[in-house]
């Protein structure tokens, strides 16, 4: 049978009476950033102003400049740039696409394809390769055929599974066809790959995203198709046509360039030398305005410190906003944060990050002990009226990873609504017309909360 | 302090182990409703095809055929219309208006306004009317201006608070100035009234919807205003300008037409004549495709008969999916529903509707004995995985409510996420493309749910 989940909200009762004086603070918290205009205009600056920034592209200077004014206009007791090098990839202009087959009559059709090069990967040059398309359902599949596709293009039919409860679920095992597929096809010496895009999107956007490569197989050129002309392409390869495919990408690295995570705080005033990070990510790929991703846990993050300041609240702790750089394909910022901590000793008590898209919140996922996730557990019923109702076991976000394993400081992720977040996960269509008010503030409003908890009374 | 909510999930434990089979079934039923194009693509025929479906509209005829078509596609046992009179109004062309004042410099400005005509308003006759508007804060600020208001276009400066909770109490709260502003205005004189449109969305659309006039006073015009276009003209009038206002609208009752519910059933294995009603309206605003107000119910309600059909279930009572005629300007085919079932003395064991929009559902609303509410919240740790973590104290549906006070019959709502439901709600955007797939297939889900286990175990 299922697994009936465990972290649904304890019932109200005596916790209610224990937290009252919370409670209310919990409702004027909530006065003041659903009236607030400020997290939703730093994410229209931000998407309209700067746009698509990637590690080492113009509009990552722009963001990082964004960050630093978002920061102090919000109050912040201190604002900084912490320097790291970050890789420096680049699509290089439009990727380009088509296939040509003969057709019942025997004449030649050649159909477009809307594809992008994924992340990290290498191009073509700009001619571009010619090459026999070669249809793979799976790894399995690839293993089967690998005498087949020596000098092809590999089509692999990942598919985004609708049954998974959990759309994360889903990403993962799709997204395992974008990150390892080029060199499982290289192995058996393939030209270059095509996947399904990520997603179980209704329309034909492409979806973008890293790749990475076995260091014991050449590199070879990979990208995204759009599902629409990948379902009509993989009809055409089931029905045993020969498809001859062009692929042209101009993708390539640069040498690093030198990035910043973007720091805000509001100084402690009991534990000063005690930090709570609460954190998104400031770079996003380049065909979008990565509102979503993530533009929305920046501003979050900072609707943290605002709201907080601006009700004149007095942390205990050392509470600090992190617009942390290159997530997408490299993770420096978060790796560069958790370095530095460690070499200064810093001490650490919590981080929290959003990087799960902008949608209405259910809930947070908690990598920490399990003794002090029950003890948490009783500030739930505080929060359900606000939307929050599980506080799950497991989770965190990429950026502060390395802070956990680093110095084992708890981290916890927040878990919005996961439904829309794949349609537009990488894509051109995540732009700031996507993002609802309420379902931000609502999320930046849960943050805060969690934050003033653990800041209150410790974990 | 805030009431910290009863209603959430119970824990799990014992109530697992008794559901077992339940658990097995829930999970199938996900399996055959999330990987099933029907409830989607039956809205997008209904949008795209039918659109608009106004009370004695012709869509009103088109969308009956396409529900009698859906309803038989679903496998319904039987499929049948239950005609019903019902209200003709129309709003005869497009809604103009604009206003004049002179600006600093002495000139004229004519700026013009995106209005859309509330529902059921008298029109102004084809030449319009061109009068002094005047600003009115709330009701009691009406009272205060009662000598002010004589001849003029009053324009209510109702604000939707974005601090509720729930969106459905400030739906609540600004559309009162939407049911009773005309009345309230004509009372003591007033031309005209304009309300800002009852939504927090970003956007310039304006929002019609239902007003109802007390026989009392004049039948007078009314409209709303796109938000935009409401702040500008609003703070003209604080400034103190002398504004004037033309507003024309063609809208008219014509005679009633003959209307129909369409109903479509899987009749009972061991209790055919007890019923349970699963349902949403298949009415619609005339300037949108009514996907989420309330395609996305209607389909949700077949998508529960097709998939318990598919699935092979006997139910043990009768199960009917009903589509309602004219829920937004007069509930004719909720009451005619009610008043057959009374006058057949049918036995009605329980109703659901979904009447809330297409979004990610997080519980359902009853108004049922509270013994017997108290017994089916054990049922909750089944609802959980997918996303239903409350069983809450009150609710129902418009339709379904004549049922409940003409039989008792037992009612509930399905409660979605309704952060972006005001945004289109009966606006120009409220189209198929704003509907999530995997959020509408949720609910349906979740809908399908609840019915199996109120036909399994009763109530």
């Amino acid at each position: 049978m299922l697994p009936v989940q465990a972290q649904t909200a304890a019932p109200a009762g005596s916790t209610a009476g224990a937290f009252q004086a919370d409670s209310v603070f919990f409702r004027k918290m909530a006065d003041n950033v659903l009236s607030s205009p400020a997290a939703y205009e730093n994410l229209r600056v931000l998407c309209k102003t700067v746009g698509p920034r990637l590690a080492g592209s113009p509009g990552m200077y722009k963001s990082e400049a964004w960050g630093e004014k978002a920061m102090k206009e919000a109050g912040s007791d201190k604002v900084w740039l912490q320097e790291c090098m970050v890789p420096h990839w680049e699509r290089g202009g439009t990727d380009e696409a088509w296939y040509s087959y003969k057709d019942e009559k025997g004449k030649t059709q050649k159909i477009k394809l809307d594809v992008l090069a994924l992340g990290n990967s290498m191009g073509t040059g700009s001619s571009g390769v010619t090459k026999k398309a070669v249809l793979v359902n799976d790894f399995d599949d690839l293993e089967a055929k690998k005498d087949q596709v020596k000098d092809a293009i590999v089509i692999f039919n990942n598919h985004f599974n609708p049954r998974n409860l959990s759309v994360g679920q889903s990403y993962g095992e799709s997204g395992s066809y974008r990150r390892s597929g080029p060199s499982r096809a290289a192995k058996y010496g393939a030209a270059a790959i095509m996947i399904r895009s990520v997603t179980a999107a209704q329309d034909n956007h492409p979806h973008t995203g890293a790749t990475s490569y076995d260091t014991a197989y050449p590199k070879i050129p990979a990208a995204a198709i759009g599902l629409k002309d990948a379902d009509k392409l993989i009809s055409l390869l089931k029905s045993g046509a020969q498809v001859s495919l062009y692929y042209k990408s101009n993708a390539k690295f640069y040498p690093d360039a030198k990035g910043h995570n973007v720091i805000g705080e509001l100084t402690g005033t009991e534990f000063p030398e005690k930090i709570i990070t609460v954190g998104g990510h400031l770079d996003s790929w380049d065909p979008a305005e990565g509102a979503h991703d993530d533009g929305t846990g920046c501003v979050q993050s900072i609707e943290v410190l605002r709201a907080l300041k601006a009700m004149g609240y007095k942390p205990r702790h050392t509470i600090r906003a992190v617009l942390f750089a290159n997530e997408e394909n490299g993770l420096r910022g978060g790796n560069k944060y958790a370095q530095e901590a460690k070499a200064k000793n810093e001490q650490h008590v919590f981080a929290l990050e959003s990087d799960a898209g902008g949608f209405t919140p259910r809930g947070f996922g908690f990598t920490l002990d399990k003794q002090k996730l029950e003890n948490i557990r009783q500030w739930l019923p505080l929060f359900v009226p606000y939307g929050v109702y599980q506080f799950s076991n497991g989770g965190g976000g990429a950026d502060i990873g390395p802070l956990n394993r680093l110095m084992g400081t708890p981290v916890a992720g927040l878990s919005p609504d996961g439904s829309r977040y794949f349609d537009l996960h990488h894509a051109p269509n995540d732009v700031f017309e996507n993002v609802n008010k309420r379902e931000l503030d609502m999320g930046a409003l849960n943050m805060a909360l969690l934050i003033y908890m653990i800041d209150k009374y410790g974990l």
